[in-house]
């Protein structure tokens, strides 16, 4: 399958539930594709040698481990100077775990690990929306909001490795308590699938007599999902949460181009299949909010990666980067 | 004055009433420091010529034109991308000036420009508090709050030249209008001499049978100095007006924190004067809005170059980045 003539890469993407690996070429094709679970091993060491027998027919196919020139690894909490996953509070694996290390003594080949908004942003650069841009920050609309902020054409991993954090900055000081780390109106606690559904939740609660086709769900049915399809029924309420949701995206992005003024910024995740509900609220109000030398000049993208793909692929692409 | 084995820098620092110059050695002594005015001219050239002139004796006492590598320019709307000021309110001249170029071509010897925050974090990481860092933020607290932003000890210019306005970040939203930007709730607003001051009128204001050392004054009269001066005295309402401001500058600090996880943070400026009343709060709000990863790692210093020397180290600490 391979020509032999360049070499290939492994992207192994390591979340809560599921581990998703595959062997990837230079162009961002996936050759080959497989998933093990997260949860199966409480030893790390024995999560570590599944996974090396997992990718053996892959590695077979590809003409070899010296047909593979190293292992991308993003994870919750992956610190990329020390290739650790460090104190991941949705992993098995507690404290510090040397996994990149761990990787590439079993597999014999270097490994790079980060975390998986590090690695998107580097599967965006080498792949995907921001090739041939040297300045632009992803943020990732899923579950939670993360992000991956890349200046000068590499990735910003700060003093110890841990930069990037946008979803945890405060936007409205005293707003809505996280259900995680309990900090009051950070960024994630209003524009997440997780977010998106409380201000739903809010917005019905706040207004008994608002009439919405929401009313016709259960408060536990209530998604970003069906919010999304009730607002292109037309539905007000449901368009008022995309455009709450949106502007104050907005206005956290307009923040950080104050901050590092990039050429993009690409939004990936779940919450990128509303289109436009969510981007031109965003747009609107991240110029609205920008110093007169910014406005205008900014382009906010969705990803061009296939989200099925895309954790592969960032963590591939972190392969490239190796020295 | 000079050995002649080290080459020596001039660095100008153009501020909006007087324009301060100075040629430097590497270790940061200013050998000949001198001033012109920034508003004689409404022709850049003529300002240029000047500058040139009033430059003669340092240059020849320094050795010749020889002895000097290069000129660095800190100035208000600096790119240091194209070498112009683009746009500065408080510059006569209008539109964009490529005043690198001219001084450059006048002087005979390269010279580079960057706006004064940037300057001054160059300035750290050469002669400073930041000297061997590789991330940390610079945040000045003058009648403006300004911000130069190194990441693997690059200073951050963006993808236009323009990044580091974090003085323009939105902190609390729909909060005071800035006087000049019109953006509500910028750190600016607070945490600026300016800020400081609005602040403590409006709490004298808002309870008028509170009891102040601030009240035997104007309004007119009240400034930052003034203010720390009761606070030293044991005056509450002057006290809180300094608590209030350090801790928003504090929770801005978490926000930046987050971004790009800097070694330390570097406050210059003349709010610094105040010591621990705006360094305690700053701190502790800082750390109270900080993700458990940041959290009593990052250094928040004051910085350690003399205010009256500062600008003029910074600009000339350009000359040594030149290419």
């Amino acid at each position: 399958m391979n020509s032999g003539s360049q070499p290939l890469a492994i992207g192994i993407d390591i979340g809560g539930t599921n581990t998703v690996f595959g062997v990837v070429d230079h162009r961002g094709n996936i050759l080959y594709r497989g998933a093990i679970s997260s949860r199966q091993h409480s030893d790390v060491a024995d999560y570590v040698t599944e996974l090396h027998a997992a990718l053996q027919p892959a590695i077979k196919e590809a003409g070899g481990i010296g047909a593979i020139k190293g292992i991308g690894v993003g994870a919750p909490n992956g610190n990329y100077y020390t290739g650790s996953i460090e104190y991941a509070p949705n992993l098995l694996w507690k404290g510090i775990v040397p996994l990149a290390d761990l990787i590439s003594e079993k597999f014999g080949i270097p490994a790079a690990l980060t975390n998986d908004a590090n690695a998107a942003a580097v599967g965006e650069m080498t792949y995907g929306a921001a090739r041939g841009m040297k300045d632009f920050i992803v943020i990732t609309l899923g579950t939670g909001v993360g992000s991956g902020i890349v200046i000068n054409g590499q990735v910003v991993y700060g003093h110890d490795g841990f930069a990037g954090e946008l979803g945890h900055t405060i936007i409205i000081p005293g707003g809505r308590k996280h259900y995680s780390t309990g900090a009051e109106g950070s960024l994630e606690t209003y524009a997440s699938a997780t977010g998106l559904r409380f201000t739903t939740l809010e917005l019905l609660e706040k207004d008994p007599a608002r009439p919405s086709l929401l009313r016709d769900y259960k408060p536990e049915e209530i998604d970003s999902r069906l919010v999304y399809d009730c607002a292109i029924k037309g539905d007000e309420l449901a368009q008022e949460v995309y455009r709450f949701t949106g502007g104050l995206l907005g206005k956290a992005l307009a923040n950080f181009v104050m901050f590092s003024s990039p050429e993009a910024i690409i939004l990936f995740g779940g919450l990128c299949k509303a289109g436009d509900l969510i981007m031109l609220p965003a747009k609107e109000q991240m110029e609205a909010h920008l110093l007169p030398i910014y406005q205008n000049k900014v382009k906010v993208l969705f990803s061009e990666l296939r989200e099925s793909d895309a954790a592969i692929l960032g963590a591939s692409a972190l392969v490239w980067e190796l020295k």
